[in-house]
């Protein structure tokens, strides 16, 4: 199943030209040196004006691990970034013309991903600069820790780790350190730090196409940042899982690779390889931070979370850690107003929950009830657990039709949501409806649904069932007629607060026929499980017709009107489903020999 | 095609309150009410401490839009973030416990995007909190453009534009502006401001299957945030055309969304939906702004790239314009330490590009030369055009094979460096080689090579081509046995700097036994012709041995042995590829009655 790799891109050859446009565009405090297409240099448009009088941090690589790293150009971060093609180093002149731009006495110093191609461009041009009389200085980075020691002449990987020494480097240069000082700073920084990556899916090169390397249900870990496969590739497991794996292989006593031991300070780094959810990347963070504490014993001082150095459109992370004390600290809080450094993450962190004080709810009076009443139930109470039960498994039961119908029309969860409020309205009927009061449970059952479901349809369920409170509210035993007024007061609650009308294509579509059909048969003096049966009937039939409707409230008005018409609505199924499967219930149970019949 | 939806999670019910357990890891500066799992409430750590003196500006939703909306709380902008489970509004309860937390006598606004559960959920809350004595206003923010003046109850979507809004009034907020001034400004900062989306792909609820609704070469138009399907699918076009569509959809004089016209200045926001790489994003703000300015004849004041207000692992992004005035420049521009927003963007932008001097290089060397001296080739000069012409032609014919080799090993490109560097031989020979000079054609090969691969093997080529023109430098002609030696010099030197020896899995495994099995065939005394044939057939047989080598160099490093086993090094079959073709092709040209008895 290989293909095109889709990508919001133009030739996918000016990929890293437009990028950079678009990033001056985005940032005033950043320019561009004006050699396109070969010479790709992002740096400070404040260092241009004079003689630069610090030291310059200049880094660079291959593109496509935006931010980086033209994102991290910034006082009190990279003075420059040198970008190559996509995955391919940049080349010697390009290095070259970075270098002479924003290069004064104090020299420049050169962070380099540890990779052959870089080791070499950035090489020869630093000899270059050097011949050209420029001071420059060169600091490599290998942090990977996925792969044993390795063999020949390729070290480590340099990985998103590099990110916190470009950190440590550009606060050194900022406070005005000679480029010695700078340099040994940031070697050192690069020795405390140790990375390793996950990823469910392979990135792809704008232009080419989608591999299939990696199939549903796998991830690979230990991967590197330019599509190179993982060391291993295994089954996808809970993040929890996950985590717990590449901490310890990071810290691992055998490679040794971070001197990282019991009892040692720490700052942690989640980074998201460029088609990561934040959400992901800080369960993965919330994560971490314990299992740091608790197994392995280390004070996690700093946790930096966000997208720093990609790879392309690849889901997954890298998790940094490097050894933290107080003068790499200090560099790490420095301020910088790099665009990707992240904001508002120095400082000690307060306790991360507070107290509240949570409102009654219907599991406080629960558990009350459950020790001092035991219920006894009387005719009324043994209808209502009857149909209350009827209704809540037939939601269940309907739990994936209506995802499935949703997902057409809506955001596809509709079944989802209903079966938590069934589940809820099951588990609080046993520990605290009182059944043998109507309205109340009615009231209690609103308050169940609200709470487990949210959303537009707990909301609703929750009014329509406090207007059926206040219209049943005091009488012990419940006719049939204060049923159907009961339920002709929910539908004009739900209509006047939701703003949905009959043809609206919504619950209503189901509740308002059944009401009316109710009190029609009432009305006629007709048997009562007759009257809610046929009423059910009604319901059934005003669902289905919701496929002719045109949406008019809710997430489907958004949807086209051909693509509605093979499907109903999932709201008004639902609601048709539960009240015939309460009025079958009750009709079973006062009724068992005659259903045959009906 | 249908398959379970990968994600680095947990539990999929867990998934919002470990996303809130880890942003409080990641920022001091936010804490939560400890009220999980129904209440989800994130909240500005310093606001507790004390009865709050300022106007609370309280936002959120359903969950699923990271960092939208906890992200965003912090001094300047949001007091609390009410988090909703995935794509559902958050309860009453939930709402209502995060406006106790923080409301002070100043009172509250409520930030709400217009959605029906949004609306009443948040609704109901502010009536109860009334109640309870706080002063609450709400602004309902529906910035979607995507879709004709709606029908019924609903009206147009809140998308990220609500972000901006977050923005003014926090700013308004932290300004001490009175509660009905703060949502005055929200409320006019909701009506200038239009938003469309567009995605690749579908996003995936935790837990649940990918939908199959978008298939290869597609993309949906004016889609919303929670999955539901865009206005329009249509087929993928360049970036360009999709932006220019998306701003005339904005900027509609039949819609009037937002009342801005040709002269207006305005602000610019590129909102990613979740799983769109920087790169994209940057790339589609690069061409905006001068779409903006040039078509529409706006003036561009901000422009805010990045990920707001995602939908989850959507691959897509929305556009958001803003009509700008200095009242509301001022409240964008005023600090704030929310994690999320934006930093470097405030401020005029200077000139984005710099001129530099470029350094010397062949195609202005070639310029010169093509006016000055149109070449007579002597006949080591068409033997050198014939060779070289042979040797790029089969580089460029190789391109797919290498690269779907080098797809198994490494990062995939190595035909397509190689054929960059082909096509680039043979535009700059035709422009510029001084084809009667051996050496220094050498030379200039070596210049296109690294001028248009870089990376390694640019790098590499450009080593191996300096050495050879070392060695050849200054004769004339050019007998068999120094082009034996220049070859042995351009091995020892990409031996030297590229640190890898014979076996190490590198293009020196073709080109080392070349050089070998050219010197010993020479040196016997007999035909060249015959020697540099048989040499190109080591350097085959040398490429091809590749196979059984572990690798000590490149990428390939990291690649298990057994899966290196089934692919050749493809920089050896390249180089032995072209060096093979040249001698053919100069057998042809010399014995072209012969070469069938070969």
């Amino acid at each position: 199943m290989a293909y095109q790799g889709k990508k919001l891109i133009n030739d996918p050859n000016d990929v890293v030209t437009e990028f950079i446009e678009g990033l001056v565009e985005t940032y005033p405090g950043l320019q561009y040196l004006d050699g396109f297409p070969q010479i790709k240099v992002v740096l400070r448009a404040d260092v241009l004006s004079a003689p630069y009088d610090k030291v310059a941090i200049i880094s660079g690589g291959g593109s496509g691990h935006e931010p980086a790293h033209a994102g991290f150009v910034g006082p009190g971060m990279l003075t420059a970034a040198i970008c190559g093609d996509v995955f391919t180093s940049p080349p010697v002149d390009s290095i070259l013309a970075g270098i002479r731009a924003v290069t004064g006495s104090m020299g420049c110093l050169l962070i380099v991903k540890n990779y052959t191609g870089d080791r070499l461009n950035f090489g020869l041009a630093a000899e270059q600069a050097k011949s050209e009389g420029y001071k420059v200085e060169t600091v490599v980075v290998g942090d990977d820790c996925a792969l044993p020691p390795p063999r020949g002449i390729a070290g480590r990987r340099g990985l998103a780790g590099t990110i916190l020494v470009h950190k440590v480097a550009g606060a050194a240069a900022d406070a005005g350190l000679s480029l010695a000082d700078v340099a040994a700073e940031a070697k050192h920084a690069s020795e405390m730090v140790g990375t390793m990556g996950v990823a469910l899916s392979v990135c792809t090169l704008p232009g080419q196409v989608t591999s299939d390397r990696l199939g549903p249900g796998l991830m690979e870990l230990g991967l590197g940042i330019h599509g190179e496969p993982g060391a291993a590739v295994v089954d996808l497991q809970p993040v929890d899982v996950v985590v717990s794996h590449v901490l310890k292989q990071i810290l691992s006593p055998e490679t040794k690779y971070v001197p990282i031991t019991r009892g040692s300070r720490v700052v942690l780094m989640i980074n998201g390889l460029g088609a990561i959810p934040m959400m992901e990347l800080m369960i993965a963070a919330g994560k971490a931070v314990p299992q740091l504490q608790v197994e392995h014993g280390l004070a996690v001082d700093r946790v930096y979370t966000g997208s720093f150095m990609t790879s392309l459109d690849m889901a997954g992370f890298s998790i940094s850690i490097m050894k933290a004390d107080p003068a790499i600290l200090q560099r790490l809080d420095a301020p910088t107003s790099a665009p990707s450094w992240p904001v508002g993450v120095e400082g000690d962190r307060p306790p991360t929950k507070i107290p509240i004080p949570v409102p009654a709810s219907c599991s406080r009076k629960t558990n009350e009830r459950t020790f001092n009443e035991p219920q006894e139930l009387n005719e009324q109470g043994c209808m209502m657990e009857v149909a209350i039960e009827a209704a809540a498994n037939e939601i269940i039961n309907l739990r994936e039709k209506l995802n499935e119908w949703d997902s057409k029309v809506g955001d596809g969860d509709c079944g989802s949501t209903m079966h938590r409020g069934a589940t809820a309205v099951l588990e609080d009927m046993k520990r605290c409806y009182p059944l043998n009061d109507a309205a109340e449970t009615v009231n209690e059952i609103g308050a169940s649904l609200r709470r487990v479901m949210g959303g537009t349809s707990g909301i609703l369920y929750d009014i329509f069932c406090k207007a059926a409170y206040a219209s049943l509210k005091g009488n012990q035993v419940i006719t049939p007629s204060q049923w159907a007024t009961a339920l002709e007061a929910s539908v004009a609650a739900v209509s006047k607060y939701g703003g949905a009308l009959a043809g609206y294509r919504t619950m209503l579509d189901a509740l308002i026929p059944a009401s009316k059909v109710l009190r029609e048969i009432l009305d006629t003096g007709d048997d009562a499980l007759k009257a809610f049966l046929l009423s059910s009937e009604a319901a059934l039939t005003g669902a289905e017709s919701t496929k002719n409707m045109h949406a008019q409230a809710g997430r489907s008005t958004y949807i086209a009107a051909d693509l509605l018409s093979s499907v109903p609505d999932p709201g008004a199924m639902a609601a048709a489903a539960w009240y015939r499967a309460a009025a079958l219930a009750v009709e079973n149970k006062l009724r068992p020999s005659e259903t045959e019949q009906l």
